[in-house]
């Protein structure tokens, strides 16, 4: 059966997700963002609600993926972090300033995680050689790639996708993501053969707040929530 | 002399923030989404690196400022990370779905820290009654207030600003920020008498990345940092 990841920033949106058929959480910090690493609270509050593996995304700030030794030197602390909470994975990506995967860089990372599964995230479709890379992200001991295959959607880069599938040829599972829904899932997985896609159902629900005071800026407080029935469409398709 | 206290939300621009002479840090994730809670790695290499005293933003998601008893449980345990972590302080806020500072469990947050300071962030500015709301943020035990007086800015606050200072009388200190900078802080300072200020002084850079694949989001990886001659120019007003 093709499992189903989902990844969420907020307590209520793993709840959401798990009851609607998820198999995996991808756990973050500010979606909006694309993604950052969790705090600590929320590693330990989504390690005590979570029946299913929960994968803490490691990212410590928004903007490009190339991070500076002390940057590197804290993804470890947030990695060990991760391994004290009780979770079952991180998810890390990192490019170096020619657009590379730092292979020895990410080896010390997945060292770090011990016992703990490593997902390499969307920095691969940064890179200005992802053949390559895809070999450097094996030999550093990456149980899985996210990718969108270089595209804007995973959609757009079924092509890649594909290719990308047939290059790790087992090695290292694939996991489609970014813009995977009811509507694309079943050509997806017509195209590329992959176990695994990902997905955040994202819809955006109003403030709880009912009235008082606006604060004049842009922040209008409304949240970030996953979808029950976005989740439970592609589910069902998942057989 | 009046303090200046600068908000960040990487390590770069806590070593660029201290050297240009801020006197306080607010340690942030994601200041693009009105800073959340850093990771427990972000908390520790802050205490390690910071002279000056460093309080973490203790805020779960994005959105409204209204938790639920599960999110409040969780930011309890940001809390004593930052104990852990070693830092100085803590920033929350709170309100419940009234518009009004919920003030049991600002307490229970308040008791969480212990020993480290409590500033209350500018969930006072979407108060629909702020006159109330102070009372119950100086009875909760917080230190400090961090205020736009309602308005998106705080140079345009400033004559609610002026009044909150007033009825304060100096049982708790008020700080204000939002837009705070060396063309109006001497205005600020004038019409509200305050002993603190707090600014970002946030520029963006491009990213480190020199070349590669472009992922065709709209993400383009720039990464915002702090200006130190930002901080030194309202520094040097400061006296």
């Amino acid at each position: 059966m093709t499992k189903l990841e989902v990844c969420i920033d907020n307590l209520e949106s793993l709840h959401t997700a798990q009851a609607a058929g998820a198999d995996r959480i991808e756990l973050c910090s500010a979606l909006a963002l694309g993604g950052l690493t969790p705090s600590f609270g929320l590693m330990q509050q989504a390690a005590h609600h979570a029946r299913i593996p929960v994968y803490a995304m490691i990212r410590p700030r928004a903007g490009d993926f190339c991070f500076s030794d002390a940057e590197l030197a804290l993804m470890a602390l947030d990695i060990a972090a991760a391994r004290q909470a009780g979770l079952q994975g991180v998810v890390v990506g990192l490019l170096d300033d020619t657009g590379r995967v730092p292979g020895d860089a990410l080896e010390r990372l997945v060292q770090a995680a011990g016992p703990l599964g490593v997902t390499f995230h969307r920095a691969i479709d940064l890179s200005c050689d992802w053949r390559a890379d895809l070999e450097v992200i094996v030999s550093a001991g990456c149980e899985r790639i996210l990718s969108s295959g270089q595209a804007a959607s995973a959609e757009a880069g079924l092509q890649t996708l594909g290719e990308m599938q047939r290059q790790l040829a087992g090695r290292a599972s694939l996991m489609p993501g970014a813009g995977v829904n009811a509507g694309n899932v079943q050509k997806i997985l017509a195209a590329c053969a992959v176990s695994e896609v990902h997905m955040s159902g994202m819809v955006w629900r109003g403030s709880a707040l009912q009235s008082g005071v606006a604060m004049g800026s842009n922040d209008d407080g409304r949240i970030n929530v996953v979808d029950a029935d976005k989740i439970r469409a592609v589910r069902q398709l998942l057989g």
